[in-house]
Parts: structure tokens; C-alpha cells; sequence
């Protein structure tokens, strides 16, 4: 006889990739969005709030096939009944859907339309270390701007929200580079061909890991990599890589040969002289206010997005050193990203609209700070009034309200009371810097036994005994001087 | 010959059911989230933000099946290649994955577990006029208490946050019910049948549509619905239905008489009289923190989730009227629920852990202070410095800058400066009180032209020649007084 099968319980786990985030990293998250939204905010940009789910047809990237379409997203298609149904996607970023907000809404937006945008995207991507596929962006896009003034905004204000949210000037660096400058690179190299264009494109992304040196291998004959494969070169000469290397290399002591360096680059080509003029008007007004070059600096070595991008592209770095997973030193890296891409919206309405915008990873912020020791302290948790007679709940509800009506953080202990001992070690779990103690011989006495928790575990982790005589860690003050001696406690922790 | 088919350009709209929220209702939202966090987590609770995405295994309702089990959830499938992938959804609400967490991390989270959450939650639902499958929730639970203690906090914090939020007391109240009491009527009307038990609740639950006298139809014979339809009854005797009716009707003058006809309803059944003496714990709670039946009120007609919950019920409702759709007058109605539910983690564990929580319906209580006139007001547009001369854009960023310096929202228009009329349409688009002016003119006699477009609109509307005269609407100041007028003109508007 078959036995009679249990369901099994389900698994009280997160799907691969994804992870929760609790107290102290939850608040200071949502400050730091909030400090980045207040200067998107200043500088005139609008909150947008678009849904996590858009239609596949309006991300654009995947298109459904027999196959369900959720290569790099998230996808599932709408039950209709009969006739088969749209298929749906969380958002990856938070440009594709502004370029449809901006397409369907566009009789009701200002032009130019300055928007911020801050949530979490998705990715259906292999997760790996501290690579998750939901995490946080925080954008700010101009749409239908096509001055450079515009791009220039987008990197003084992506240098105020770093030194908003506690990044110090000179720990960090907004890079500017054009891809008009590149395209003209590509011009005086007279490659006509897409597909030897494209093969230069993609070897210039990869600037960042092999170096000057390895491009200028990877252009030319080929490569030995370091894993000892052999990877084919482009087979240009060096004399048709010359300009390649020089626009990498341009980078001068200042801004002004930095520009005269990226003029001889692109030498004759109208697009890349008009590039780097773009460059030059970006340099000129953010010097005009003020932006030094250890903020905001002109340098051609910045690839990334370069193949995305139509116009400027910006990278902001941070500048100042951590030990990495395997305890090398490097620097940091980067935390934002962004530029200039006018063909988004040309997708829905035919019509090319100039935009610009930046993207700020939130969590790689977040952890710069904590890195550089700047945040990630535990917030002290609440005062603990403890129970020592459940009759008498109303009594310790009432000292908790008078401390929170003081705008101090407080809570009653809600566990089972019986074991005092699990009481104090509740306070300790959530980090409360004091508890509160009032049983029958203190209420008699009009008392209460106030334990500074902060002290104690100084105690506990060796305090002189000049120390311990001169403040207890636990003392007894009239019921009346509650708040008061609170306070104080709470004071001296600041 | 087959013409060739051109792409057709995709749709730009967002997918049925959802919708894009701009600028002044994003931040709004976020304050009143912010306000709301503020006091739960002053009341002890720590935050926690779990993903989006959830396995449908967790969430627990819905179980994959040969079709997809998207009935009410947004679900898919993983990819894994060749070995099925696991079915993954979208929350639904914000209690699901609360369960899972704890079931999860419960070795490292304090115990009881206070915690609020904030954030989207989805619905596979049809959608309907104001009925959206994204929309936002903000929930505090506590997991791990099952002192009632735990449940009149909830209610006391529920009143605090509808207060902090700006719904004035007497305009909304927070009612309370419990499930135990049902019970103990159930068991005094000796109904053993859980076929019949079933139908008795889902027939209290008509009692917010019907009425009285309609559940007293439901529970005998049978009722005339107002579409003209027969419903059958449950077929009870008066003398069975009797208990029913004295728990829904048992609403006193205060919460002792209320009491005492609950203590009637349920006679002399155990669960029953629990039931009762948690409630009577309740009042005495809410009563000795200082709390006035006209904020918190034990009410046996609250029987939304009596079938869902299993212990203390609570509902905050705003009291006051609004114009329905239909022009009618009725009242707000229902901005928040929850309740005692003490089985959602035993899913996952084995074991029952006590818990109970609230979720605030924020996008339905913005409604309401919108409706009430308190919110919704439109946030006044930056100001924007006109372009009359595209060469010196890094003279008016100055003036942007040295606005936004001084704390005032500004900026530089960035469209197409050729036609000025376009500029100040923009101003007035963007609900901007005041545009800058400089052209060659006033730049050569160190001068600048403010107008200030609150004042002008004014005009436009019909001022009197008084008006008009006292105040005109574009005047010239100079230069380095730019600052210190358009700080005057944002200040009378406050």
C-alpha cells in the first residue's frame, strides 16, 4: 500500500541572486537616496515614478520568439484567455522606461524635460559575489536638450550628490570623454568598414583591462593573454592604429592640452573637431562655476559606454584606495555613469530626441562609504522598558510613550516576560543603549532601575575600577527623573 | 513580389492596469512614507526590504501546476537549461515574504521581531478605474508576541501614524474586533458542520454590503437581492441566527457596555470569553496611554478578515464624507487593516509563532488627504534663468548656481533659446514663480530683469489697476539685488 504522501514544507529562502536588507542598511539607503534626490530636485529636475513592469515591446531589447524572451530579463506573458497575451518584463534600467514615459506623456512634459527616477531594476543574470539581480539605481536624464550645457549640468550635479552624500573632494572624479572625438578617430583612420569599425570599438572597451599596450597588440598583430590563449589582432598597421593610440593617450597636464592633444587626433574630421569642441564648452563651463579638474576633468582613457553612447560620456571614480576581495590593494572604481544618447525615443516616434543623464549605483555608494569607515555603524536601537509584571502592562506603556513623545526611540519588552535574563539579552540583540526596570519594591518606592547598556558592555570589555565607581552601569532614580537621566545617557552617547 | 515588412514602432504605453506617477504625487508619496516609517520606527520597529521577487513555493498560495500558476501573482519560470527552473512571482503583499524572512533568518533576528516594510506590491488582477496591479503598501508586524500588548501597540501606532499624516482626530477612527469572539458564537450556535461554519462566515462578511436585517435573511431563508435575484439562505432557525446577530449588534455607548453584550453573545464558551477579555485588555491599554474611543473603539461590526485572522481584528477608517464617483456623498471608508494571524511562519517552520501587523494603504490615504484638500497642492516649479544669449550659458549657470546655493530651486533653460516666448512658456509650464532676464542690455548697465509669474498669472486672472501699479509684474534690479528679490517674491508666496 503506497503511503500517504505529506506535502512537503517550502523552503524559506530567497530565489538565487536576490537578498534581503535590514534595519540600519534599509535607513541608510533611503537617505542616501533621498540627499541624492534633493539636489536632482535643486537643480530642477522632476520626480518620475514609472512601474516596475513595462511591455517587452517597450523595453525593446527582447523581442518575443518561440522561445520565451527573458535572455538578461525577467519575462512572462499575459494569460488572455483566447488570443495570446503581451509579454510583460521588469524594467533592467530606468532609461528605457523614460524614453517611453517621454513618448507617451510628451504633450503633457515640459521641453526640455528634466526628470529623476530612483527604485530597483532587475536583471535575470547569473548572480555571483555581491552581484545580485535586483539593486538600486538613482537617475537624473534631460530630455530634449541637445546644448552641451545640458551635459555639462549633469556632471556638476553628479560631483554635488558625491560630496552631498559624504564623498570628500579628492576622493573623487567625474571623467568626461565624446564619442564624437572617437568617431573622428575612426574617420582620419579611414576604416570604412562596419565590421572593422565595430572590432576597434570592441577593442577599445577592453582599454581598461589590457592597457595601452595590449590595445595597441590587439589592433595590430594579436595577443598572448595572460591565460596563455593567443587572441587575434585586427591587423592594422601602427601607422593606421596611430590615431587610436593617440586619443587614448591624449590625456595632458590640464584641460587645454588635453584639447589640443584630441585636436591632432582626430586631425581633419569635421566630427571629431566638433567633439572636441563639445568637450572644450563642457570644460569651460564647469571651470566658469567653479568645478576644479579634482572634480570634474576632461580625459580620454574614459571607454566605457563609449559603444552605447552618441555625444559626451561621463564615469564618475572614486579616487582613494581599499583592499580588495583577495586583500590588494586598488582603487575603488566607479559609482556612476552616463552620457549622451539621442536616439532612445526615435524607437516609439520616429523623431530623434537629444538626451542626456546619469546613473548612480546606490549600492556601490553605499559601500564605498562603508569601505572609507563613514557609515555602516549600527544605529543604537530603542530604550527597552523591561517587564516584570504583566499585570502592570499598561505602566510600562506609558513610560514608553512619555520617552517617544520625547522623541526618544522606545518599545516594551513583548516576549515572555518569566525569564529576566532573556529580557536583557533581548535589549542587547537590538543594540538599546538602555533599559528600564521597574518591579513591585521600586513601584512602592516611587523608583525605577535604569541599566546603561553602553557602559556595561564597556564594562564588561574591561573598564578600570575608577571607572566602574565613578558611573555604575545600573542605578536607581526617581520614577519622576526618568526621561531626564534618559536623556542624559542617550546625550553622552552622541 | 511581397513587399518587404518595415519593423512596426513598438507601443509607447504602459501596460494595462499600470500607471506613471509624476513629480508633486512621487513626493508626496515619499514624505508621507517617511512620515509613517518615522513613527514605527520610534514605536521600536527596524526596517526591513525584502525583494520584489519571491519563489512561489514561499508565497505560498499559489503552487505550479501543468498550467502557469499566474492566477492572481505575476509568475514565470526560471531557465535553468536542461532540469526545470524553479516558478518565481512578484510579492502580492508584504506579509508573505515577512513569513519568509523570519522563517529564514530567525537565529539572527531579535525575538519578538519588530519590523516595518515599504514598498510596490503586485496584482495579477483585472484592472478597473482606481484599481492598479502595481500599488504601494507600508506594513508593521511583530512576530513573536502573543501578548494581546503587541496588538494594542499596533493600534496606537496605526492612530499615531494617521495623525502624523495629517487626518485629524475625529476624522478617522481605529476599530477593533476579534476573531476569538466569532469563535465562541460559532460554538454557542453549536454549529459542528464546517460546511456550515463556512458559510455563517462568509455570510458575516456580506454584513458590511447587506446590513443587519440582510444577514438575517442570509442565515434563514434566503434573500431578494437588489438586482432582483433569489439568494439562498443557510437555513438556520431565528433561535440559531440569534447569537449572530447579538455579536454583530453588540455595540454599546462605551466599550463596557459594548463588552458586556459580547460577553452575552458568546454565553458560556471558552474561546469565547478569551475573546472578550482580549478585547477588554485592549481598551483598558489603549485607555491608559490616553487614547479616546474617538481614535481607537472595540466595534463587533468590523468584520472585514475575521476569516483570515485569528485573533484581535483592527480597521482604520476615515469618518469623514467625500463625493463619490457618483456625485453621492458617503464616507472615506477603510485606509488600513490587520490583525492577529499566528500560523503564517508554522508554513515554513513546524512550529506556531504568535504575530501580529497592520498595512497602511497609502496610495487609498493620500487619496484622502487629497480629497480633504490637504495635499495635492502643486509644489512650485524652479526658477528659470532665460537664455538671450546661447554664448554666455556660463553666466547664467552662475546665477543658477548662486539661486541654488542659497537653497532655491533654479535653473537654466536649456531648450532652443531662439524664440523667448517659447522660454517663458516653458517658465509657465513648469509652474516656475519667477524667470531672469539678462540680455545685452542689461548686462552692459550691470542690471536684471525679474518677473515674476505668480504675480502675472494674478494679473492675467484681473487685478485692479491698484494692484497692477503697487506691484508690476517684470521689474529691473540690479545685478548682485537678483538674489535678495527673488528671495522676496518666494517669500510672500509661503
Amino acid at each position: 500500500m503506497a503511503k500517504q504522501k505529506k506535502t512537503p514544507r517550502p523552503k524559506a529562502q530567497t530565489p538565487k541572486g536576490f537578498r534581503d536588507y535590514f534595519g540600519g542598511e534599509v535607513v541608510e539607503r533611503a537617505a542616501m537616496l533621498k540627499a541624492i534626490a534633493r539636489v536632482y530636485h535643486h537643480y530642477g529636475f522632476d520626480a518620475l515614478d514609472s512601474p516596475a513592469v513595462e511591455t517587452v515591446e517597450a523595453l525593446g531589447k527582447f523581442l518575443p520568439d518561440v522561445e520565451r524572451p527573458n535572455a538578461g530579463v525577467f519575462a512572462w506573458q499575459e494569460d488572455e484567455g483566447e488570443k495570446p497575451g503581451d509579454w510583460l518584463a521588469l524594467r533592467y534600467d530606468l532609461t528605457a522606461p523614460l524614453a517611453r514615459v517621454y513618448a507617451q506623456h510628451k504633450d503633457d512634459l515640459p521641453m526640455p524635460y528634466r526628470r529623476y527616477a530612483m527604485g530597483p531594476v532587475w536583471r535575470n543574470e547569473k548572480p555571483g559575489p555581491g552581484r545580485f539581480r535586483q539593486f538600486y539605481q538613482c537617475d537624473a536624464d534631460t530630455v530634449g536638450a541637445s546644448s552641451v550645457a545640458a551635459d555639462a549640468e549633469i556632471c556638476t550635479m553628479l560631483a554635488d550628490c558625491l560630496e552631498t552624500v559624504g564623498i570628500a573632494r579628492g576622493d573623487y572624479v567625474v571623467r568626461v570623454n565624446n564619442r564624437k572625438v572617437l568617431n573622428g578617430v575612426l574617420e582620419v583612420m579611414g576604416l570604412d568598414d562596419p565590421g572593422q569599425r565595430d572590432a576597434v570599438l570592441r577593442t577599445i572597451d577592453k582599454f581598461d583591462k589590457v592597457g595601452i599596450e595590449g590595445v595597441r597588440e590587439l589592433l595590430g598583430k594579436g595577443r598572448l593573454d595572460a591565460s596563455g590563449a593567443y587572441i587575434d589582432g585586427i591587423g592594422l598597421s601602427d601607422e593606421q592604429a596611430g590615431p587610436v593610440i593617440a586619443f587614448l593617450t591624449s590625456k595632458g597636464a590640464d584641460a587645454a592640452e588635453t584639447l589640443r592633444n584630441l585636436g591632432t587626433a582626430v586631425g581633419g574630421s569635421a566630427i571629431g573637431a566638433e567633439g572636441v569642441d563639445e568637450l572644450q564648452e563642457i570644460a569651460d563651463l564647469v571651470r566658469a562655476l567653479g568645478y576644479g579638474p579634482d572634480q570634474i576633468e576632461i580625459d580620454p582613457s574614459v571607454v566605457r559606454g563609449l559603444g552605447y553612447y552618441t555625444g559626451p560620456v561621463f564615469e564618475a571614480e572614486l579616487t582613494f584606495d581599499i583592499l580588495d576581495e583577495k586583500g590588494a590593494m586598488r582603487q575603488f572604481g566607479s559609482v556612476a555613469g552616463g552620457g549622451r544618447y539621442d536616439d532612445l525615443v526615435k524607437r516609439f516616434t520616429g523623431q530623434a530626441v537629444p538626451a542626456t543623464g546619469v546613473s548612480i549605483g546606490v549600492d556601490r555608494l553605499l559601500a564605498a562609504l562603508r569601505a572609507k569607515g563613514q557609515t555602516g555603524a549600527v544605529a543604537p536601537g530603542p530604550v527597552v522598558v523591561t517587564v516584570m509584571d504583566r499585570a502592570r502592562m499598561a505602566d510600562y506603556q506609558s513610560m514608553v510613550a512619555e520617552l517617544r513623545q520625547a522623541g526618544i526611540r522606545a518599545e516594551v519588552y513583548l516576549g515572555n516576560p518569566k525569564n529576566f535574563g532573556n529580557q536583557l539579552k533581548y535589549a542587547d540583540k537590538r543594540g538599546s543603549p538602555v533599559a528600564i526596570i521597574e518591579g513591585a519594591d521600586e513601584q512602592v518606592r516611587g523608583v525605577i532601575q535604569i541599566k546603561d547598556l553602553v557602559l556595561g558592555a564597556q564594562m564588561a570589555a574591561g573598564a578600570t575600577l575608577e571607572e566602574w565607581k565613578e558611573r555604575p552601569s545600573q542605578f536607581e532614580v526617581p520614577r519622576d527623573q526618568m526621561l531626564a537621566k534618559v536623556r542624559e545617557i542617550l546625550g553622552g552617547m552622541a
